[in-house]
């Protein structure tokens, strides 16, 4: 996991803030690989960062919300979306946010 | 560290993605529960979520603009932000983002 390298805003953010639910760890992993290889090719992806430790924190970058609906609605990711509610998450909150501008600090 | 509890959108976003460099693991720590600590006393402060793993992700949210550049200028966080570049971090790359919706999901 390194930093996502989106272009100029505006663009799209999906924060998506999670609690799991103990078990099906490998599973779980698995299917987060996955879900991350199918947005990487869907349209309007940008990049995304993630990371856990008692909370997950995963952030999607997205060109628009057209890009977003067709992410949510994506086969695979519906299925994924099911078994996060019936297995893995405890409780979830998704905010959808426009990034109106940005600032990088790099040592290099 | 749990999720942030906020009110209906829209309000803002500060997505803080970042990559530490290593050593003086101790005092960065204690700034960051400081800056912690300092931010849930501003004006307009309204959650923030935080989790590490190779990379870091920080989420603050916040009722406007304004109440983002008062916590940008806030003395000690000035003073947080120069120690950031000099000593801990590798890579920054901060976002404002306007939340425009948000669904949640809870077992409970």
């Amino acid at each position: 996991m390194s930093l996502a390298n989106t272009p100029k805003p505006p663009y799209y953010a999906v924060i998506f803030s999670s609690i799991r639910l103990e078990g099906n760890q490998d599973e779980y992993i698995q299917m987060a690989l996955k879900m991350e290889r199918l947005a990487k090719k869907q349209n309007g992806f940008l990049g995304i960062e993630s990371a856990r430790e008692e909370i997950g924190l995963t952030v999607s970058y997205w060109k628009d919300l057209k890009s977003i609906k067709e992410w949510k609605e994506q086969i695979d990711h519906q299925l994924a979306q099911k078994l996060g509610k019936e297995k893995w998450y405890n409780y979830y909150h998704t905010r959808i946010a426009l990034v109106e501008r940005d600032y990088r600090f790099s040592t290099t």
